[in-house]
């Protein structure tokens, strides 16, 4: 499970700061089915460099799902400046993701294992008709929520818990401390906003699956809390669709992006 | 110019709301180089009723740009409710244009003609890494923008003037109320709001452009006011890019869609 985060050593340790739209990917991670974020980063550092880097990432995001502030680093031997290599991959990146900023990482620095919160926004849009413009970046839910029972539902994960009924399968220790969990609404737009030092593997997708059920009168909040307490693995259905989700930021002690907007 | 209103005369007329990314058409109205709203709404009511159907619209939106609450009426013979068409003609629309809502409108209303007021947004990203996500929906501007230099100038131009330099060229009488021109900034999102009866050709794009040359320092806001007192046609430059233009609604005196969200 850990051996994406060894990166080879190299000369310098470079750190960047991603969006990208996740829609035309299989995933953040390299996968044989098709393109992932980090074939093409790989292949734009290598064009730039001419390096066969490996880049290690904070958080792996699946097919579909975006990020706003997804954080990678890779070993470099180049002499360009974390300036120019902002400049530089971007020009080799395709349309759909950008590196935002790049700042030089210690040597030891490993974005997955030194992450100190990673917050997660996931968009619904209660209305009746299907989305037009923003089809990739939410889930549609026709009929309407009530949103302050979802609020309430989604106070009572928050926490420290064994998480198990809320991923998918997973071999470890499946308990973690839920610091956010927290539901908006403007209109039709609803966002859940989840911040932990880590999550399970699809932990915010079957967390917000479940809150739309309980907003749409399927079970009670009482049912909610039940099957957090049985912890029986990834019994709470369904998982909601990989489209509505954002990583948004990943925080850590000894690292800043300058961008002065919540993203490093 | 007034010819596209002219929609022929049937059984009962419907009045639709319609949402849509406009990036991969030449604009809303019917062209000859390639798919338009209008022509993907026709051809998906034909299918629906088998009629060959005229769809006049409030307001005409150029290639690339987008429409939350464009409102556009048809006539037909059909006895299809009102509902039945917004599912059946959704089921025909491609995924990039949906209609949130249809109501039977009287046999003389004009979507055109009759429209009280229109409210078109524009918006802007400010930062230095090009956007990969909202790529098709925002104009990306690298150097910081003055944002309270932008405010104070849109300021000026609320009101009742002869907005000729900030248009394309046009033969009518060239005096508008702009109601509203309102500069918001929230991080790194900056969006303008424009609100009035009727605006010229490419209004709000020859105005959203300058506004940004205000913002970036080039030119003052008293020589925006001095190209405003000038009117000389098409002197306010540049226009702004299409993508980050949306028609957020359009509004009628007796024309309610019953959604509750300010789109009629």
């Amino acid at each position: 499970m850990d051996g994406e985060a060894d990166a080879p050593r190299g000369g310098r340790r470079i750190a960047i700061l991603l969006e990208y739209d996740g829609t035309a990917y299989c995933g953040s991670q390299y996968q044989e089915n098709g393109p992932s974020i980090q074939s093409e980063l790989e292949a734009a550092i290598n064009n730039l460099t001419g390096e066969a880097v490996r880049a290690a990432f904070a958080g792996r995001t699946d097919a579909g799902v975006h990020a706003l502030g997804q954080v990678s680093a890779f070993d470099t031997e180049s002499k360009l400046t974390a300036a120019e290599f902002v400049h530089g991959v971007n020009h080799f990146l395709p349309h759909d993701i950008v590196v935002r900023a790049a700042v030089e990482a210690g040597q030891d620095f490993d974005p997955r294992r030194h992450a100190r919160e990673r917050m997660y926004r996931y968009r619904i849009e209660n209305r009746g008709a299907r989305l037009a413009i923003d089809r990739n970046r939410a889930w549609h839910v026709a009929r309407p929520l009530d949103i302050d029972a979802m609020r309430r539902a989604a106070g009572r994960l928050q926490g420290a818990h064994d998480f198990a009924a809320f991923a998918a399968p997973y071999e470890g220790l499946t308990r973690r401390t839920l610091r956010r969990c927290e539901v908006s609404a403007d209109g039709g737009r609803v966002e859940i906003e989840m911040a932990a030092e880590a999550f399970l593997p699809h932990q915010v997708r079957r967390t917000v699956g479940p809150l739309v059920e309980v907003g749409l009168g399927r079970i009670t909040e009482e049912v909610l809390v039940s099957l957090l307490e049985a912890a029986v693995p990834a019994s709470a259905r369904p998982a909601a669709p990989a489209r509505g989700l954002s990583l948004v930021s990943v925080t850590y002690d000894a690292l800043d992006f300058g961008l002065g907007d919540g993203n490093g």
